[in-house]
This record gives C-alpha cells, structure tokens and sequence, in this order.
C-alpha cells in the first residue's frame, strides 16, 4: 500500500442556553492498531442526557480498549443502558474505527440519523432501519466496512444537524450540501465539519435547538512525516 | 470568570525504523467536566513497550472516566502494572487534568522527565524526585494544582525529547528553548507542539533514537463561538 494517513475532525456545539452539550465523544487507539471513535446522543437535553451518553460511550470505548469488535462493543453497550436503566432511557450511538489490523473503516450505527459515505467518488447514504440503543433486549447495529483507500470519507452526527433551521422554516439540505462537498478533489475533514456546522448554527440564527456533533474522517495521501497529531479546543 | 477556552496538542514521533511509538496517550471528558490527557512510556521500545503503556494508561483513563481523581488513578495504574508483571516492567505516567470542577489544571507526574509550567509569566520547572510506575509497590506521584487563568501553560514530554540530539552530539536546550517559548505574547499549543518536536527530529538527522511525545496544554482567552473542536492525524 502506498503511505496513507487518516484525518478526522469533531465539532460539537450545545443546544443554545443549555451549556452542556448533551452530546458525548469519545476517542481511543484500538490496540491492534488504529482508531477508534465513539459518539452517542442522549434521550432529553442538558445534564441528564449527558449522563446517559456518557454511560454508553465509556462502556463502549472500555470494551474496544480491551480489544472487543466493534459489533460487540455496540451491542453490550446497548444491554448495559437497558439493564441499568431498565429500557426507560435510549441513546443513539455509532462508532467509526479506522482499523489498521483489517485495514478498513468501520461504521457502525445504532442511530437512525444516516451515515454518508464517500467512497470510490460516489456519495452513499448508510441509512438502514436501526433502533438507538438501552430501550430493549437484543437491539443489533448496523456495520458496514471498506477497505482503507485514498478519498475514502466518513460523515457522521447527531440528529441536531439533522433537524437544523426547522424552526425557523429554513431546513438544511444535508444531502445536497454533502454532495458539494464530496464533490471536492480531496476530503478536508475539519474545514467540512466547521462548514457543516456553520451552515447549521446559521439556519438557528446561532441558537441551536439541540446539541450539533458533526465527526468526519477521511483517508488522504500521506503529506509529510511519520508524526501523529492531536489538536483539541474546548471552551468553558 | 471571563469566558476562556483550553487549547490541547498533542505530537508523537516512533524512534526510527521501528514504525511503531511505545509512547502511549489518551484523552478523556472527566466527568465533571473538563478533559484529562495521559501519557506513558513503556521500558524498552517498539511493541513491548507499547503493549506496557497502554495497559498503564487504559487502567488511568478508566478510573478517570468514573470519576476518580488523579492521584488515585495513577497510584492505581502503578500497582496494577506491578502486580500483573511482578514489577519486572516500568512506565513513565503522566497525567494532565483541565478540570472544570475545581477550576483547575491538575499535573501528575511518575515520569523523571521535567514538566514545564508557565504561570503569570513565570517558568517553573517541574522536576521533584519521582518513580516510574508499576516497579515495586507504593509508588507515589508528585501533583501540581494550579487555578485555570489566561496564560497558562504546561509543556509535558516523554524522555525521548530530552535526549534528542544525544546522539549526534547536539543535545536539544529544553530549557532554554521552552523559556523562548513562554516569553512570546500568548501560549501556542499547536504550534509550540509542533516546533519542539521538529528540532529534536532536526537534532536527529530526522532518526530519532526514541519515540518522542510532546503535549502542550494552554488556557487562553476565548475566540469564537461554544464549539467544541477535536483534530487527528494517523499516518499508516
């Protein structure tokens, strides 16, 4: 294979007035080798749903440390929710893992909001019927996994981007904006997640009704050294 | 307090020819709010040492993902590694709090290298005797906890920088090359990251004799709006 690198940006905004971001995300390195990153949305808004995300992420992320497929991960964080909160409480969930061991990208969904995917120049939506996980026994995720190539891209979020500028009946076309997107000569994760989730926070007139993660991955041309990066911003 | 934001990042470069970093990091929500970043380094280099400081700092991030507080996980970290290799294997631990709760940044060290603070304009040098984890029982971190203000920094390394240009005759100047740093208008993490890393490579011929992880964690004024953000770079 020739030198490739993964690029993946997360922005995350909170449901105006709310403070908290009800949200949850989590990244970790898969011990055999990769990435892996967790997000998931919480029933209701505020301290509680972060409560509830917050639980599925850390049981997932724990699980994947250890090595557990990301199917299994998924699933037991679902059992693990409905048996601590007894099916009251559901939260979506996916997971993206750039997998070095296998050599793919795997997305898994636990969400009804789609994943697009950018893959050999065509834009597919991954959109079949899941249900969120913790409401029952026995919810499955939905997995699809591609090999890892360049212009390889991932868009996930949560419902927030979704459901923006419904309000103030000026609701984004995510189809079509993440077309033009992917209609680029090369995937640029955070310029693509920054415009998605300003056109978001714009159609709110910067009062967004719910919490807005918007995560995009993508598998470039190597540029440069051997150096992994990290960069995080976090305001308070 | 006046709104601010925390800026984290984080490079790593794996000693030469050997592809992979034994230097192991992770970052997690507390959650009470805030982030924590932990960094280890296994003995020895390459796989082994990568499977060492995962083990310490998977163990760490999940006691501070439920909650518990620094000192507490990196005692624990310590005596899981000792009791599951008999203290045959030792890490370097590193962790770097910014917590919300208390409002402050919270530095733990089990690592001989330095940890370079900047506080009201003053460089301090973190340097206190300390011992690796997981080598014989009772190990203690050395904790620094300072209010989160505008301007300040800290500069977190594994060894690997420290003796950058060993080799070759020309050691790096941490020192003073930090205190070159802390004299500019405002903390740059990703930029002070990322020219740190870049002389000890240069001091290296660009063959490092170790892995090499450098973290620079600032509080600065906030820019912009309540968006959480998260950049990563993978070369494979």
């Amino acid at each position: 294979m020739p030198p490739m690198e993964a690029q993946v940006a997360v922005v995350k905004a909170p449901k105006y007035a709310t403070g908290e971001s009800g949200d949850s995300l989590e990244m970790i390195e898969r011990p055999s080798g990769g990435l892996s990153l967790v997000l998931a949305d919480g029933q209701t808004s505020g301290r509680a749903a972060k409560a509830v995300a917050g639980m599925v992420v850390r049981k997932a992320i724990s699980l994947l440390a250890d090595g557990v497929r990301d199917g299994a991960a998924a699933r037991a964080a679902s059992d693990y929710l409905f048996t601590h909160r007894s099916g009251k409480v559901q939260a979506t969930l996916n997971i993206l893992s750039i997998d070095l061991h296998s050599q793919s990208l795997v997305v898994t969904r636990n969400n009804p909001a789609p994943v697009f995917l950018l893959q050999d120049g065509d834009l597919r939506v991954l959109d079949g019927a899941v249900d969120p996980v913790g409401g029952r026994r026995a919810v499955r995720p939905e997995i699809h996994q591609v090999p890892l190539q360049v212009g390889l891209a991932a868009v996930v979020f949560t419902d927030g981007l979704m459901y923006a500028g419904e309000r103030s009946g000026r609701p984004i076309d995510l189809p079509r904006r993440i077309q033009a997107l992917a209609a680029e000569a090369a995937p640029d994760p955070a310029r693509w997640a920054d415009e998605l989730l300003s056109e978001a926070l714009a159609l709110d007139d910067g009062r967004p009704g719910d919490d807005i993660t918007v995560l995009v991955a993508a598998i470039l041309d190597r540029e440069g050294k051997d150096v992994r990066r990290l960069t995080v911003r976090m305001p308070f």
